[in-house]
């Protein structure tokens, strides 16, 4: 709401801390700084330089083509984007409601959302304490925009009188070279609350329903209030667990998998066994989800996904979640994933050979006839 | 038995035919041309040329270096080395028995002999139908040295009254470029006979008895009598059908393979899984044997098994028998082997990408962007 005294922009109502800017971050940056209703500061790490100079260069199925495009705030790392003590002000020193009134209050000192979407490597780091300096507690509602099973737990326990929520998102998009984003894929989101003792209920559904709202008042292709969102999780499982992996394992892309008899053979399986977990865990998904996963990409098809980026550029492949929280579920609740298993098993001998590996030249050349 | 008036090298008694003439082939031809009681026809196919010219450059850890090597003869096709109908002589048209005892005898002309060593790619041809030609009835038996399970039965369905026997090999050895054979790990043979009613079993016993005594005068590392033919072949598939695959896949050296933490996560199951399809099989393969092939192999290993080296030369890789058989008795006997079975899928999916699938470098560089 704008004051007529002061004729300028709307105050921006939601304060927003981004972290993890790569493909799909920056896009839910660029559709929440778009709902004109919010500012975001995005924690860059490694990008900070470039982007905080030059800005993003995006070419979006969504949004088009912005050139130098950046949120409201860049800052290099987590503790940059944290509050000092509340500033006194004519108003006092509390934390202020969601949505100020006036230009007389200061600006919040708090993030009304935390939105994570980095890649899930937990074996390199455990973001839900990096974090903590963000998370105002009660007011900061968590939004995780990440791929895995019960992502949310470590966030209910570690701020356990806060709002979480979690999304499931089909967007493709990646980030090339320094600073260029190729979103490729439509962005549409599936968004649920995960409600826990420590929130009403109602608040934890107000709060997300509120998320949702901004996101689709930015341009993205959709984003809605996820029926089931355990359901939502495991039904993405089905296709990252199948065509990422086996693409990135195997160096093809999804429509050479779709020629080669694979599907039947050897992706369908990944996708039962998927099932089968799900089943165990209370979750019912229908053949017709599983054909449908299977059959959607044309045989034409030259997508190349996340995890064959990651591995063509040395990045760290993110099967942890997309395949070992399946497997470690299956283990807690007795369900045979031998498939899975293998998978993911081969995909750690690739993470072990860009470690520890020889290069595979010299392999080839250097060592051929020793035994 | 040299004849006192002819004071030549004793008539060489044996007559022995043999097809594929690859790294263990050419090893094979070696062996029973130093035994000095055969001659050996090889046939070469490809190689023809260059070998009739040329002969083998060979490296061999039981034989030392050879160059310019090559057996009696050399022909460019089965046909080729096929008898004509029986010459007339002064001694009569019929087949004479094993062992011509003067020179005035013609030639015999059939083989006593016919060893084949090609590597198995069903899928491509039927070798017992191809060789035919060179099989007498009753006279001709013959010797597979090949990987695989059941691989006699063609055999004795086509030569219901020949012997056939079969060689489970340990060798390691590989051509090299045009005429290089890297004979790098030691010649040690397993030779079993595959009783049949076509043939009494005493002289199903007799031949192979034979044969081991030429291969042994040969300078064979070590070449027995198979205790238990079908156990044997099922061990050499308790590596090969781990370690070579697995390699071939991963394209890793069995060093690394063991360095990585996959012997106990994934290389090992797969054993087990063979041990499950072989007590299926009514064949017992204890826990020492799954240890011993699973902990062989040091650490500190280069070697690249020959699925790798397939690979790399772009030639077939051999995985419809060594992983195929197994997986077609587990079917047959109701055994479950996921793990292989993936393995299996994956590694069509190479063959695949290899026949079918676009150049890497174009497939990376070109095609990105699009959906």
């Amino acid at each position: 709401m704008s004051s007529l005294l002061f004729p300028t922009t709307p105050e921006k109502e939601f304060n927003i801390c981004l972290v993890g800017s790569g493909g799909v971050g920056t896009i839910a940056a660029l559709v929440l700084e778009k709902s004109g209703r919010a500012r975001v500061t995005a924690v860059l790490r490694s990008k900070f330089d470039i982007v905080n100079e030059q800005g993003w260069d995006i070419e979006s199925v969504d949004h088009g083509r912005l050139k130098n495009w950046k949120p409201s705030r860049v800052v290099p790392a987590i503790q940059d984007a944290v509050f000092g003590p509340p500033q006194s002000s004519k108003l006092g020193s509390f934390a202020l409601p969601t949505g100020a009134s006036t230009p007389y209050e200061p600006a919040k000192e708090r993030y009304d959302y935390l939105v994570i979407c980095t890649k899930q490597l937990p074996e390199k780091y455990d973001i839900a304490t990096a974090v903590a300096p963000l998370v105002t507690s009660d007011l900061t509602s968590i939004v995780l925009i990440q791929n895995g099973l019960n992502i949310h737990l470590p966030f209910i326990a570690a701020f356990s009188t806060n709002v979480t929520m979690s999304a499931v998102s089909m967007i493709g998009s990646f980030t090339e070279g320094t600073n260029k984003i190729k979103h490729i894929g439509p962005d549409m989101l599936q968004i649920g609350p995960h409600y826990h003792a420590g929130v009403k209920d109602s608040i934890s559904l107000e709060r997300t329903q509120t998320f949702i709202d901004l996101y689709c008042a930015g341009g993205a292709k959709e984003c809605i209030l996820a029926p089931d969102m355990p359901k939502a999780r495991y039904e993405k499982i089905l296709w990252n667990g199948a065509y990422n992996t086996v693409c990135a394992l195997m160096e093809m892309n999804v429509g050479e998998l779709q020629r080669s008899g694979a599907r039947e053979n050897l992706l369908m399986p990944i996708m039962w066994e998927i099932v089968a977990v799900a089943k165990a865990d209370g979750i019912e998904i229908g053949k017709e989800v599983v054909q449908h996963m299977a059959y959607r990409s044309p045989e034409s098809s030259t997508y190349r996904p996340s995890m064959l980026l990651d591995r063509e550029e040395e990045r760290p492949m993110e099967f942890e979640v997309i395949l070992g929280d399946p497997i470690r579920v299956a283990r807690e609740l007795g369900v045979e994933v031998p498939v899975m298993t293998t998978i993911y098993e081969l995909l750690k001998l690739v993470n072990w050979t860009v470690e520890y590996g020889a290069p595979r030249d010299k392999l080839r050349n250097g060592l051929r006839s020793e035994n």
